[in-house]
């Protein structure tokens, strides 16, 4: 694990006495104002170190602080939306000498963990799950559960989620004490987009930032007591001085806000007040800056969302060297061209512009663009909806967040056979980012879906063609999965060209085994394969295209001429294997014998680690696959060949 | 299919006079006042002979008429979210001739369907898909795809939940002209419940229902234009008249009302203003009555939401003779009955409490039963928080509105392994409500998440004994499925055990041939096991009870000592029986042999008719079990069977 020798540090004196939040409680508002700033360059320094998300914790620095300060964590838990946001939080809470380690195998999780600390009381990795699970603790501690506050940081990004509205609908119902603070920083991961953001604006454009002192009044106002004469006026004073919040208020949250969110002493008070007389749902709106206090984050465009390890004198980034295009570009060009013939064709992104290569889109037809927030339930139905009124709808996600999307796929899409097109991006395991990004479901979720048309790009030259397939396959939906991550360099063609639906392609005739491949691990296939050359073992290889409709004739074909028949794919079992195993026993292949063997993912969530590393561990990496083959013919290996 | 005689019904000169929509322009006003009398009447008498939807669809009637009147259907779209109050719209659409076929096979369907009609867009089944799919049309327009207008009609129980906020935020950004009709009637199925709720009652209780007029006016000014002077006096006017709405404004949409729903006169003059000056999104209030105009439905609870057949005098419904209990009520009572044991336990449901039986369980633990609204998604991770937090939550979802909280399984429940418990009612077909609410998928998307346990019932004691082992499993999460409908009739339990987890059941010892069961199929397997025996036939029958974990142990046992191996299971491919294949095939069981079968339901979306009927259509009935059977063995059938 590479490390910064301790002299290239900053000077941490505070830091360096805070083993827990528990020792902020001995240090002045002044002590802790000096903390922030030695926070904030110790983030800094570790992340120049690992890369990963620099923007949105340096955005947190001080709310990060003032929440350990005055809330008494892990008794009172504070749910970190997301997660990017949490290096801060992951440096006080005990884990500052594994810091270096992010997102590193056996590392620390770039997000909150569970398992990892007693201080992450919710893991994350999608957004906008904050609200809800708070208000869990909030109500299991009004049932006798666990006691404390329940605290969720939540982005106005995540908030315009839909989840995030069921959620505060809830709370404002139940009327129970919790916390939301709003870490409004007009950023996502893109520019935030959507009438619920530009409301946030107004509310802070219309008036200037709240003077501490009638904040804290404000607050204190939170619950007019009848101990207390200027109750009502202080509350009087704070509808007047708040310049909006009306959206939560009808919610049922007491909104206090907007407030300087680098302001370490404002925060205090009003956190300070909320803890003392809070009885039920608050909102704070904090107003934050992604990548404060960093000058080359706070120039960049994305406001140093996620970094690769760079140089902390002058933000430059180490670039990794690419030999290929990525998937996501290769996929975005073809997209472009397509479009570029078809004025039909338009795309629908939820907040991953870039993520998913639709800026490209975008720049080039913007009116056919549609990034319509984290909202992803909504993105497919409106995706659905564009089909129904004629379009050629584009739905853009990565594998984990189309989960979000799913009964929307089945309802609006698969059941009414509209030709929504899926460009499933960050397809199978995805490195850094670790278990919650794993693209492991869709081609099972998708793949048993009455008239849905599943495929996987073996390399990036097929995923051109798929794009191709989908944009001229009319008849109903179809799905496209890639993988996180380059290509494999292969020649690419000068335009796609549709496939002939639930046709495999054959890649490499051979005997006695045939690998049946769906996806990006043919690479790997071909060097087992090569490997076992050596060892008088040439199986045929075929790339299956399609997961859905399986290439029957060939799938037969073959298990009628080989004696063995191996399934690999990189999702979970249900999906491509699972189809296939279903034909041959409906065939009744298995009758009277077949060697027959399904690589998928395994049972395990894997944690984060290098792409390749994750591989490895699901057992699907070229030796395995070399391995599997030995193993159905029944070749004499010595022992498990990679112990 | 059964039929009233045309002597009890209603008098409808005027709608015998309809044949389509555009009928309607040629009528008076007066006329069309009339016109929805009569639909009222006929909309009863329909329902009295098929049994429905009832209560939603009497709250929309003169909304029904009104929007046909005014737009021009089918090239403007209308967009009945949920569609259980789409029967109106049906007879006024073409299908009058039918309307006494609804929900029986080969009959009309309870909701739109798009390949019924094309006065149906966009189908529906599931709530709060409409803004989005409104929002879809009124793009693909601006494109260049169909033209005319996209108006979604939506209830304040659809409204709020988050996908309709997402999309309500999308529509308010995009600024195109559309039209979200709010039917707020106070009820969803249950009555509401979140702070949206208050909300929107806040709205209409604080002032009285706007004047005709000024309603008009306010309608006039949606678009100040330079050539109309008074425009921004009357839209002061509607400022001051308008109640409220801000929610609504702030999102981007003109706000008009409340108006009553039921005063045609003022819905078609506000929807003709409406027409002629909306260019942006616009919302319209429209405050109804659930079940108006038929006293047994406005008296009933649930406003007569949905009712057997019944006598249009009185109200009286046909009892269905009932032989055993339902499996939703010896849930609901088992669940009553740990409780009472355990005070950890609590319950969750997404505006289900009489459909999934909770309401029983909130009678008598009104704390600890949470009704979060349609909200699957906040009701997932809310569950896993309230787990997180110490307590034992059983979060009671239809299997097909599960899939609205996938994402949160996997990514919140499963990774995290926090033991929230699922009972997953109306697994499998499901009778009249037909494909939209089939609980075909569970099995696949929930069987292949690490550490998730998943069991099913194959009868109602059995189902008390998984309630109790749900009870006890604190180790991680776990489901339990079972169907719509009445149980077996099978001796009940003093109280439910606790099964151990990942352990079959021995039902009945044979030869040649084990079917291994997973769910309520056992009862056909077991008829099907009586019919063989005459051809000398004994098969052997488990009940797998968990598809997850396999009972390995016995699986591999029967594979080795019988020819052939056969799966059944109420659900997809990609469940239970493609993880038996899984195993069967890691463990090298085909290479010699074995016949074996999955018996799932058809890649194909089965259209409503009787739960039965529809798994003879799936092929799952005892005939078909005793015929693949057959078949496996290689029995000489004369021909298929049921030909």
């Amino acid at each position: 694990m590479s490390d910064t020798p301790a002299a290239d540090r900053p000077l941490t004196p505070i830091l360096d006495r805070v083993q827990l939040p528990s020792d902020l409680k001995s240090l002045s508002d002044r002590e802790l104002r000096q903390l922030a700033d030695e926070l904030r360059a110790e983030t800094i320094s570790a992340v120049s170190v690992t890369g990963g998300h620099l923007g949105a914790g340096l955005g947190v620095v001080e709310l990060t602080v003032a929440l350990h300060a005055v809330f008494d964590t892990p008794r009172d838990k504070i749910i970190w939306d997301v997660g990017h946001q949490c290096y801060p939080h992951k440096i006080l809470t005990g884990r500052r000498d594994r810091i270096r380690t992010l997102r590193m195998e056996n590392g620390l999780s770039g997000f909150t963990k569970r398992s990892e600390s007693p201080f992450d009381p919710f893991g994350a990795g999608h957004s906008s799950t904050s609200i809800s699970a708070a208000l869990g603790f909030a109500m299991a501690r009004e049932l006798g559960g666990d006691p404390g506050d329940a605290i969720a940081v939540i982005g106005d990004g995540a908030m315009s989620a839909g989840m995030a509205f069921e959620a505060m609908n809830n709370a404002g119902h139940l009327g129970k004490r919790m916390i939301v603070v709003l870490n409004d920083n007009e950023m996502s991961i893109a520019p935030p987009t959507g009438a619920f953001s530009s409301y946030l604006t107004r509310l802070y454009t219309r008036g200037p930032f709240q003077e501490l002192k009638a904040a804290a009044k404000g607050a204190v106002s939170l619950l007019p007591s009848p101990m207390q004469e200027g109750a009502k006026r202080a509350r009087d004073m704070l509808k007047g001085m708040a310049v909006g919040g009306t959206l939560f208020e009808e919610l049922g949250f007491s909104y206090i806000g907007p407030v300087d969110g680098h302001d370490l002493d404002q925060l205090l008070s009003l956190l300070r007040t909320v803890k003392t007389r809070a009885t039920g749902p608050v909102l704070i709106h904090a107003v934050t800056k992604k990548g404060k206090g960093y000058a080359p984050a706070e120039r960049a465009l994305d406001k140093g969302h996620a970094t690769a390890k760079f140089d902390v004198a002058t933000g430059t980034q180490a670039k990794a060297k690419s030999n290929a295009p990525s998937y996501t570009s290769v996929f975005a060009r073809a997209l472009v061209d397509e479009a570029g013939r078809d004025d039909k064709i338009v795309a629908v992104t939820a907040a991953m512009p870039d993520g998913t290569g639709l800026n490209l889109f975008a720049e080039r037809f913007p009116r056919r663009c549609f990034d319509v927030g984290i909202a992803e339930q909504h993105a497919v139905t409106f995706a659905a909806g564009l089909a129904a009124g004629g379009m050629k709808p584009f739905c853009a996600l990565y594998s984990t967040f189309l989960q979000r999307g799913y009964d929307q796929v089945v309802h609006d899409v698969a059941i009414q056979r509209l030709p929504v097109r899926f460009a499933i991006d960050r397809a199978g395991l995805v490195g850094a980012d670790g278990a919650t990004h794993a693209g492991a479901y869709d081609i099972a979720f998708l793949a048993n879906l009455p008239g849905m048309v599943v495929m996987a790009a073996a390399d990036e030259a097929e995923l051109v063609h798929m794009v191709a397939t989908a944009a001229a396959h009319d008849e109903g939906p179809i799905a496209f999965r890639y993988p996180r991550g380059e290509g494999t360099g292969v020649d690419m063609p000068e335009r796609g060209e549709p496939l002939e639906i639930g046709k495999a392609r054959m890649i490499a005739e051979g005997k006695r085994v045939a690998i049946l491949s769906f996806g990006t691990r043919l690479l790997e296939v071909m060097r087992a394969r090569e490997a076992l050359a050596a060892r008088g073992v040439t199986p045929t290889v075929v790339d299956a295209r399609f997961a859905k409709p399986l290439d029957r004739q060939m799938i037969l074909q073959l298990a009628a001429t080989h004696e063995a028949l191996i399934t690999i794919e990189e999702g979970s079992v249900g999906g491509f294997g699972s189809l296939v195993a279903q034909l041959l026993s409906d065939e009744g292949v298995f009758d009277h014998g077949l060697r027959f063997r399904q690589m998928v993912l395994p049972d395990t969530f894997i944690d984060h680690a290098s792409a390749e590393a994750m591989y490895r561990d699901a057992r699907m990496n070229a030796p395995d696959i070399e391995a599997k083959v030995l193993e159905v013919l029944g070749v004499a290996q010595i022992g498990d060949m990679r112990a």
